[in-house]
Parts: C-alpha cells; sequence; structure tokens
C-alpha cells in the first residue's frame, strides 16, 4: 500500500461523527495519505451527533454543492458498523462521488448529485489487510476514498448494488389550504432551529402572497413574521429567515432560539398566510 | 467558478467562532477550493467564544506574525452579519492580507502589519452568485480570500474604503506612581487568565526595578510574585509569568486559574513593584 | 526562517492536548508552513485529555502504523514544560521520526518503530528566535519538526541523547492460572472502555480455548462474552470486543459503557476462560 506515489489526486471531503476528541478521523488520513498523497484532505465536519444519520445527511446534502466538481465525499455515520448494511461506494453525474455506509446518509446527497453507478466496497486489494468489525472508517471507507482520488474505476472496488437506502428529509412535511407543516431537523452550534421547509416549498405555499406577509409558528409559540435579518430585531429578539441551507430557520438575536424555546430537533413548525 | 486551476496560491489562515460541530467551516473550505485549489488551508482556531469580536482581535493580532509572509487571514467572528457593517479586505506592508468583517476584529493585528490599502468586498465577481443574509463567510469572505490566494489585486475586489472600525485590546489600562492596572481579556483552554498588560508595558513601569520584584493581585486575592517557570512551584500553587501571547498570565501548575480564583473576562488585575 | 522554499518535505502528523478551543496548534502550523511550506499537515488529534501522558503515549502508539513511511510525528502533551525534561527527537527503523518532550510520550510508539537515534533540540538555528518558557510546541518542536520534514539530519539538531524516559502502557497486567488482569486506560468520544489487553495477550492466555469461551469482568459486574459484533446485541446492550485498537473494549449498542458502567481510566477489568 502506498508505494506508488500519486503525483496528482481528486479531494476528499470528510464527513463523521467521530468528533474531535479521538484519533479515528486522524487515523483515516493517515490511511488515505499513504495510499494518495497528493490528494487534498477538506474536514466538512466531526461534529455529527452521534449516530444520526438524518444529521449527517442534511449536512452532506448541504454541503457537496460548494465543493470541487470531482470531489470524494468520505462520510461515515454508522451505527450499523459490523451489521449486514453495505459499504458502498456512488458515482454521479456531477463529478462527486460518495463513499460510506448504505443507510441513508449517503442518499440524499447523492440523488441531487445524479446517481450513476453504485458498487458495494468488497475488493480486498482495496481495503486494509486486517479489516475490523468495528473501524470500517479506516479500513474500508479510507482506502476506497483514497483509490477513487488516485483514479481508481468505481467498478474495480466491488459488484454493482441494486439498491440504494433511501433517506427522506422532507418526512412530516404536509400541506392544507392555510398551513404548510414541517419540523426541526438540525439544531446549529448556535442554537438556531433548522426546520426541513426550503424556501421553494414557501415560496409555492405562499403563491402570490409576499413573503412577508407569512408567519411561523414553534410548537405552541406565538407567530412569528417570516423574514429580515439580525439588523432587523433587537438583541435577544426571534426572528424566523433562510438561513445558509437554504431552510426556514428560527433564531434568536445575539441568544440561542433552541435555549430560548426550549425545542430541539423533531419539533413540529407550522406556517401560514 | 473553479474551471481555472491555478498552480500556485499563497496560503489562507482561517479564524472564525463557529466552531467544530456544524460544516460551516468545511463549507468555506469548499467554496475557496473550488476557486483556489492550490491554496494551503490552516485553521487558526475556529473555538472564539460566539460573537466575542475582542477575544478574536487578540487571537489574531498575536497569532499572524507566526504565519509565513504572504498569508491571507481569513477571519471571521461576525454578530452584525446582514447589518451594515461593510465586509473588506486589508492588504498590509508586511505581506500578509486581512478579509473579514469591518467590526474591529481585523484591526490590531492589520495595524501591527501596516496597513497599506482597505477595500470594500462588492464586486459580484467574486462573490458566491446568490449571497445569503446570514452566511458571507461562505458568499463573500471565502471567495474573496481565495482570489487574493490566487493573485487577484484587491482593488479588482470593491472600492476604497475611507475608515477602519477599530478596537483597542489594551482599554482599561492604567498606571500611577505604584500601580498598573489591566484586566483579563482572554481565558484560554487550560483555565490560564490572560490580562491585557504586555512584558514592554510592565518592563516600562518596572523601570530599574527587577522583574522578580514586581506583585500582581487578581480581584481582591493576595500578591503573587511575577516571574518564573511551572517548575518552581508545587502543582496547583498558582503563578504569574508572561505566556505564549507576551501578555502577562495567572495560571496554576496542574490546574486550572479560571477556577481556583473563579475568575473571567473583565476581571481587574494589578500591578505593584 | 522560511527564507528558502522546499519543492518537497515529508509528512507531519500531530497530536496535542491543546484542545480545539485556542490558536495553539494553528500557531505552530504557522510556524511549520514558513519554515516547510510544502510538508503536508495532518492531525492525529488534539483533544487528549490535558496532561494525561499516557493516553497521549497509546493513541500515538496505536496511530502511527497507519501513516506513511516517512511521517514526522509532532507529539505535545508536556506537563513539564518549562522545567527540566527534554525536548527531543527519534529516528526509527521504520523511517517515522518522532519529536515531542522526553517525558514518556514518545516512547511506545518510537519502541514499536526501533529506535535508530535520539537528539537534544538545542541547536538555536532550528529554534524560534526568542524561547519562551511556556510554548516550546511552537518555539521548539514544530520548527524541529519542519526542519526534519525539509531533510534536516537529526544530528544537526543537537547532542545524542543517552536515555528515553520509558512509559509501560501494560503495567498493572497480570496472569494467574485462571485468570489475565489489566486495567481501563482510555475511554473514547462514544464512551467505550478501552484496556490495556491485546487480542494477542488475551489469545496466548486463552491457548485451545475458544475466544467466545472467554469472559470479561469490569469492577465488580457479571461476566460478559468476549467476541461478536454490535449487531449480535440489543440497542442498549453491553459487549466486550476486540476495537480498532487491537486491545479489549467494552461498549454497550448505541450507548456509552463509561455511563452505564460509571467507570473510567484506572477500573480494573479480569478476564476469565
Amino acid at each position: 500500500m502506498g508505494a506508488r506515489k500519486a503525483d496528482s489526486a481528486d479531494p476528499i471531503a470528510i464527513l463523521t461523527d467521530f468528533g474531535y476528541r479521538d484519533h479515528y478521523v486522524g487515523v483515516m488520513k493517515g490511511v488515505i495519505t499513504s495510499i494518495a498523497p497528493a490528494a487534498q484532505l477538506l474536514n466538512i465536519t466531526h461534529g455529527i451527533p452521534a449516530q444520526q444519520i438524518t444529521a449527517g445527511a442534511l449536512v452532506l446534502s448541504h454541503s457537496w454543492r460548494f465543493f470541487p466538481p470531482r470531489t470524494i465525499f468520505l462520510a461515515v455515520v454508522d451505527p450499523g458498523v459490523g451489521t449486514e448494511r453495505l459499504p458502498i461506494a456512488i458515482a454521479t453525474r456531477s463529478g462527486a462521488r460518495f463513499v460510506g455506509p448504505n443507510n441513508g446518509l449517503l442518499a440524499p446527497a447523492a440523488r441531487e448529485a445524479g446517481i450513476k453507478a453504485i458498487v458495494e466496497l468488497r475488493s480486498p486489494k482495496h481495503r486494509l489487510p486486517a479489516t475490523s468489525t468495528t473501524f470500517h472508517g479506516r479500513d474500508i471507507f479510507a482506502p476506497a476514498a483514497a483509490w477513487i482520488a488516485r483514479g481508481t474505476p468505481l467498478k474495480a472496488l466491488g459488484p454493482h448494488v441494486p439498491s440504494l437506502t433511501e433517506l427522506d428529509l422532507g418526512a412530516g412535511i404536509s400541506q392544507s389550504g392555510k398551513a404548510l407543516a414541517g419540523q426541526v431537523i438540525y439544531v446549529d452550534t448556535f442554537g438556531n432551529l433548522v426546520t426541513n421547509l426550503s424556501r421553494a416549498q414557501i415560496e409555492g405555499f405562499a403563491g402570490s402572497a409576499r413573503h412577508d406577509r407569512l408567519s411561523v409558528r414553534l410548537g405552541r409559540r406565538g407567530w412569528l413574521r417570516i423574514g429580515g435579518t439580525y439588523g432587523d430585531v433587537a438583541a435577544g429578539a426571534p426572528l424566523a429567515l433562510f438561513g445558509s441551507f437554504g431552510l426556514l430557520e428560527i433564531a434568536v438575536r445575539d441568544g440561542s432560539a433552541a435555549g430560548v424555546f426550549k425545542a430541539d430537533i423533531g419539533a413540529p413548525v407550522v406556517v401560514k398566510k
């Protein structure tokens, strides 16, 4: 492994729930660099809440577009490691490749990028010699990403996989005449509550009504007008806006909406005209 | 964006208060790499306490000298994102460039480096196509840093800015005959209390008096002699020394001074002969 | 410093207990990049618990093999900074080099890699000009690693060191006829309890007995069978397995063994046939 030095390689962007305390991500980078020394390694985040596949899928789906077209996305949020879920790699029409467990984590991003082919990572030549049952990130996923970065074709890594495990980030969205209902699916470091309602969905719902005539309600709290910026409200006041995900978020200026509203992932959100 | 591959680029060092849980920093790196694939990306830290511009300015001012001369410093601690504060880039006589909000964050470091020119980041060509009101780090600052790293001249990014928002790290310092007063302006991971009193200031105050005849008092606690190393005191004992910032710090060997002294940012500190 | 631009350099992998909040690691990278701009920088982790040399030594010893053969390992867990412990660099037969304090941190990994030479980092030319008493990571270790990455021979950095401070990761292991005793030496982010009993030791103890006939006891808790994978047990159930360290670990599926067993570093573990 790693004897032949690659002169160029595609970048590899890494997303995990491994956190920052342990050496797990570091060792994965050691493995990648041993195989593909020229590959640039970029962290998306290693702070996905432990084993929360939905949070990982959301973040991956809203991140991949911002990376160079030929990036390999190495994503590991894998509560089923060592069970029957398959390790896979996905090629897409956009040029992006995705490597990780077939548990829904890769599905939303890969669908957006346009799936061309899916393979199981079964080739012994493209794994570390002694595969553990607990650390596929190091033993299977990191080597696969590195070989792909060096130019190894996907079909060399293993057989075709007929079915992708899907994951629906829009779960729980419903619309009646006057109301569009969704839920909080992510809480960021600042305590901003990110919903699964996109700007496009809300604009479709609004029809001819103007943005700033829409209101949003979180749980049983009062109604907030949608729109505006942090500069529009006083410190400590809540606001509803389209955040950097392109999704409706509820925030508190200079504060934490999660704290003020005592809300978390799963909290119901309703938009009305 | 990113079609032309740059063969060489200046390094980019990044400082934010975005933390490590979210993908915000990762996405900024994706944007940079799409524009300037050859730029080396170095994290200064993403652990600046949320929205504490002074802490960010202190850390930047004590870090920039240790980086290569042509580094671009991309700094985002930006409670006013989406309000009227301008996004700027600064060229300096040292060769360093600074990119971030015009809210005081860049001022101390840029002053030390010798300001040559300041521009507003207004050029649409050098931003992401759809600029959000909440994530200028991704949409404005990261692209600007990347274009500068590739060699784009500052004046191409936007018009001249006449005034820099200043920030005084020495705020609250006063001197009488026998006493020099300052305050704690940073608490590090180890709980060391970093004051805004520099070695040069204290030496000027001391005059002909020897270093080790000076004492420091934190709040109403007893007096500590200044000087020495961790090896001079027993585990659990406090000491006052010039730390890696070149500033007077109060520390506890094998312990946390912030915990032992129950002190935080803003705590008054007095030095006497 | 840094005037001559190196065209190629060996990779540098960094392990510290500096955490992620401060700029300490960032500044070390600035120093390295100023001297060896072509060196690839890889984080192993900066999350070693503060001043726990044993945890750092364990992680380094289980990480170094996964990096490219010519990697320089820059490791700083250094409660004695500024005292009489020497800053050193070690060359090994494997090609790996180690840079850090001579306090036991480097010893297990360097022994495994095969020690060829040890030098004290005393050359003024290969340090930062003004050496602080508190931040040898920046002033002594980072420059040394960078110069080695550029090809500077170890003997140019300082005189031969005759004795390495050792550290025994197997401390407290004992074996009687029916029982093999060890202890927990690391707790990872997921709360997995990592013991100092290796697969080889346990297999030697087991002799002709099969793996899955062995049981392990943590403190005064009941006996757990060794072996299997997360898929073998229900959510919330404990299991004992050989983890990614190649060491016996006690884990809880979809949960934290440290929390469930209220156990920490030092907890005694017994294996019986």
